[in-house]
């Protein structure tokens, strides 16, 4: 009973900072995702790959959330875009005071584009709003198709979900047509992308998505 | 400050369980491994594995934690050996006290091996001591070989590294080298062993592993 207590104190002060964040972002017009896999799935790949491609055409920033090293956010870095690493010394996810305590380190007024890039978790980052417009999830192929039904949570929530490492699909006895029926049945407004950040397919839709995203955020 | 004190206070009492766990397993000569990974790094499978192997010559019990659905515990339930899944109702470990509930569903005296499978995860789960007697962490290669730097906690407490998905090696660039050296240099005294459980190549390593941890637990 008190565990429960305290942790829904630490969730409800976390929605007031996230509420904080999210009128930051609106302010400056930037559109803010929160990216969210297991280890591993390609959530550093990804980011590479969407650099690389819209960096000339987007103002792009990066916001990487690791346990202890700074590697993806050296990563990031050699492509040239405002990135900062928070480094949450052991703790499962990133929590809206750790987002904001970065943000006087980015110029938002140059951002259109912010992605956050959680801890490798596919249970904990779910309970916490980092104050995101979207979130986005990523599973890829080798994990097996029965993420949705296992980890309802993050599906629940997500705006998109990102199928990764299809080429390896060849390889495993993943079951597409399962893991899409299983996620809509959690989430029926979720779209469904299936991309490899190793050969690149599919890279494109997520593109474009982005794109939508942004385009509808900021006409209306 | 104060969530750090309720932290500490919740795994002081968790560590008092698990000495009963643990004396409880000892008394009856059961060697408990808890076993632990990221979601779809294959513990599942391995377990399957096993058992299919072991079932015959070593009396075992499994017990199988996840946030939502029994999948693996069903998975698991047709081998014809003793099964109870924990369901966490979204918990992103399992704790000694989740473990003890379970026991009184076991008969211990007919039991020499016990494995409980944590909840997917690299984060929380090295936290809570279940009052087992060895660590093993499972990595598989589409995960990447950045693993051991990235979640040291796991590595540090493990005894055993078993590396899951070498099928997939060709495929992947995962550096065998690296992530040994990687492990290693985190955890000097732990072994490391490549397995596949699709092909099942590395499968007997495993075994005898697990034969020479009972023999030396159970003769000295």
């Amino acid at each position: 009973m008190t565990k429960i207590k305290v942790y829904s104190n630490i969730l409800k002060a976390n929605d007031n900072i996230a509420q904080r964040n999210r009128k930051l972002f609106k302010d400056n017009k930037v559109y803010t995702i929160n990216l969210m896999s297991s280890p591993g799935s390609g959530k550093t790949s990804l980011l590479e790959k969407t650099i690389a491609l819209l960096k000339d055409e987007v103002k792009m920033a990066v916001l990487v959330g690791d346990l202890q090293t700074t590697n993806d956010a050296q990563r990031i870095e050699q492509y040239g875009i405002p990135v900062v690493q928070i480094n949450t010394d052991g703790a499962c996810h990133l929590d809206a005071n750790m987002v904001e305590s970065t943000l006087p380190s980015f110029n938002f007024r140059e951002i259109e584009l912010f992605i956050i890039e959680n801890i490798g978790n596919l249970v904990c980052p779910a309970d916490f709003d980092l104050g995101e417009e979207d979130r986005v999830i990523m599973v890829s192929v080798p994990e097996g198709d029965d993420k949705p039904i296992k980890y309802p949570v993050m599906f629940y929530q997500a705006k998109l979900l990102l199928i990764n490492k299809i080429d390896l699909l060849p390889y495993t006895n993943f079951d597409m047509n399962r893991i899409k029926k299983d996620a809509l049945k959690i989430n029926p407004r979720m779209r469904i992308l299936e991309i490899s950040c190793y050969t690149g397919e599919g890279i494109v839709y997520w593109i474009n998505w982005l794109k939508e995203q942004m385009k509808n955020k900021f006409t209306n």
